[in-house]
């Protein structure tokens, strides 16, 4: 079956965003710090119509992230719902006419709505009943392609804790943003098992791979 | 200068130590999970009077931390103080009759005690004055090598808020402890810098290694 992964960027102070995070300030103070390593590279660089760019060690990571998948599982304040919701508005979240997706997105919210095709081949689904369902509906669009589960936090560990997300990719950066976002936590009891597959030494990044733990025991 | 260099194994979610620690179970529940790299190689046993024992990528990690360094900074609970103190009991702290340090051990505390001097080359010596003394007085006694600073957590905070160590290798383990004792808060403000220097990927562990940022800016 197509797998479910996930790529984040963390803090070594484990934030996936820094304080004061807004609807203005996604990232948070500091935030963007943790996305240094991508945006020289020509993998970053040419999927953003720039020629130039580097090829280092993070370069099969930025591949993953940015290719390769056929669906996205987001939450809704990644697809930019913000705090109140977009209640009325036809609201076309913060990706703008053209976003970078190119496949269909599923957007996890407790409001309905119609789907929104914008340029590209993206089309954002509307899920209001739950991330199990959300999941089942982008493997079926993916087309035998794997599934990439976006943000926020909130989303991943709740993949996490149901058992539900294959691989993740933690891009450690050495920085510390003292405040914010944590990836780690609210992961349920017992916790998720995880194997390290592979860890790999990129210029200002560590970046390490893990699977689900495969064992004889029962599902939870 | 002789460095003041930390090598901590840290949770996934960031913990060096699980909940519910107490003298009789200093790492918390969960814990000892943190330090499995370590126990099956043979730089490890050997240092323990066993013969076999496994070579691999961790081991360079493991003889840095078991040896090179030529005295010791810890806080007192490592020394095995405990919540209370020694009070007034000639206690030896929890290392035995022959600690595994073989050097001298500086321990911080606030109750004045004379050194206490065991089998094998460790003294403890115990520091009332505070982190730079401590530093300072293990720097003289390390006889040109580098300084190994223990935990637990909040010396190392202490030390790294400050800006005073030199390098810190953090093995970064795959598990989740999901509470417990954090490694990186209380850093102060501004935060720390450090560079990455080295990423190793190793069996069920990947070793992090990172340095004081260099840079041109008032001492703070």
């Amino acid at each position: 079956m197509n797998k479910l992964r996930s790529s984040l960027s963390m803090s070594l102070d484990g934030y996936v965003a820094g304080p004061n995070q807004s609807v203005d300030d996604p990232l948070g103070i500091g935030g963007e710090q943790l996305h240094q390593w991508l945006f020289p590279l020509e993998a970053f660089r040419e999927s953003h119509g720039a020629a130039d760019g580097e090829v280092n060690a993070s370069t099969p990571v930025a591949e993953a992230i940015l290719g390769g998948t056929g669906a996205t599982v987001m939450g809704r304040n990644m697809f930019g719902g913000g705090p109140g919701g977009w209640g009325e508005e036809p609201w076309q979240g913060w990706w703008g006419e053209d976003p970078p997706f190119h496949h269909p997105v599923f957007v996890l919210t407790r409001h309905a709505r119609e789907p929104l095709e914008l340029q590209g081949g993206t089309t954002f689904h509307f899920v209001t009943d739950g991330i199990e369902s959300a999941l089942e509906k982008a493997r079926a669009a993916a087309r035998g392609k794997d599934v990439s589960l976006g943000g926020g936090a909130n989303v991943v560990q709740q993949y996490l804790a149901a058992g539900l997300l294959d691989e993740l990719t933690i891009s450690l950066v050495p920085i510390f943003l003292g405040g914010g976002t944590r990836l780690f936590e609210n992961l349920g009891d017992p916790v998720p098992e995880l194997d390290q597959v592979e860890a790999i030494d990129a210029p200002g990044v560590t970046h390490v791979r893990f699977v689900k733990t495969r064992k004889a025991t029962p599902i939870r």
